[in-house]
């Protein structure tokens, strides 16, 4: 039977295996939604870039650019981090690249290695689950965390697609009880629960509480967001 | 009001500052446990050491050596990591020098920043938490993780701590929040629910159930384990 482990934030990735794995990386508030959004709503593929300067420059080569750095759009940007500005297709057709502060770093540190790398978002849930099911290498869900630390949204959505697929995957890994088991207690109480975490308050702090809201909206989308050739796209 | 942290594995504690905070080590399976036991069970004085040749040699200097690696007994020391053999108090009266794979390196990068550093271990946790209750400084639990990954045995115990102190700190750490939350989901079934975490399976396998047992007995003793001048003692 197939594998599966948690990595709970960027900083324990090296003991980690990538190697031939499908990697779904998550980071719920707000990089991996906002792509997701992106794509359900006419964007045909978003590249993400590690460094502000890198992704400016994009803008010549007729990509939108979107960066945010501390929860906050970065300087000289077309959009920051919300997934609220593509809602309505008012990028439809367009290329976006992106870099925001833990999303892409999180993306690049398994680039090389992964066999497939997926973006993971409660608004597109059911359609990520239903396309594991269908892969046969191991997985790894990969959570983007804030800044290095551990977040509860990213380990609650980690849990949640950990316990869809728990007659798919076998485990031994500790993180993957854990977060599971933190999902199926307090799954009917999701948003009540976040609602203490920090990454919440400090996002709530920034008035953008319709991002909260929107991001954990569940299963809103069909797509499934996949890397292919540096470029994120629907499939 | 104080503040309380959980930093659940090593790797993550450049993310934290211990400077002038009380951090409670918790490496349940065994290190923290076997600390407490021994104090308990009239030994007077434990030197935490990093590497195996270091704490041997501290035989000459009238100590009794243990040494685990990998969860085995290194070889030409007393005693491994477990708990069982200061029982009955075989080894009233002595010093003892223990070198770990996970413990004492948690207590080493701690040791110089901590205002005060505590064992914690299920069997003797009320008054650690009683303990706790009086201290002012800010308080950081730090699970020693099993070599540098989340593990759920240590975990559940900062959620018990954290649950315990929950009237006498802040918090605005998502990690509090997690490990909080999984423990009073599963207070009443917490040595089912750790038979399936991987470190118990690995424990298992080489016929030590009955420490498992043991570690996770609750409030068998009054000891507090508190290091003072690089030695752990009973307060």
């Amino acid at each position: 039977m197939k594998k599966i482990e948690i990595c709970l934030t960027p900083k324990l990735i090296p003991l980690y295996e990538s190697v031939g794995k499908v990697v779904v990386i998550v980071d719920i508030f707000r990089a991996t939604s906002t792509m997701v959004t992106a794509l359900a709503n006419g964007i045909i593929g978003i590249k993400p870039i590690m460094d502000l300067e890198t992704c400016k420059t994009m803008r010549e080569k007729g990509y939108l650019i979107a960066g945010e750095r501390d929860g906050k759009q970065a300087i000289g940007f077309d959009l920051g981090n919300s997934p609220l500005p593509f809602l309505g297709g008012n990028y439809h057709g367009k290329k976006l690249a992106m870099t925001t502060t833990n999303g892409t770093l999180a993306i690049d540190t398994v680039k090389e290695s992964a066999s497939q790398i997926l973006m993971g978002a409660f608004i597109n849930m059911d359609s990520t689950i239903a396309y594991l099911k269908d892969t046969k290498e191991d997985l790894l869900i990969y959570c983007a965390g804030w800044k290095g630390k551990f977040n509860l949204e990213d380990a609650l959505y980690a849990g949640a697609l950990a316990n869809a697929l728990k007659d798919q995957y076998t485990t031994d890994c500790d993180s993957t009880l854990a977060v599971r088991t933190l999902f199926q207690t307090q799954r009917n109480k999701l948003k009540e629960f976040l609602s203490q975490a920090s990454h919440s308050k400090r996002l709530q702090n920034q008035d953008i509480e319709k991002d909260i809201d929107f991001c954990l909206s569940i299963d809103i989308y069909n797509t499934v967001a996949v890397m292919e050739d540096g470029l994120v796209i629907s499939r």
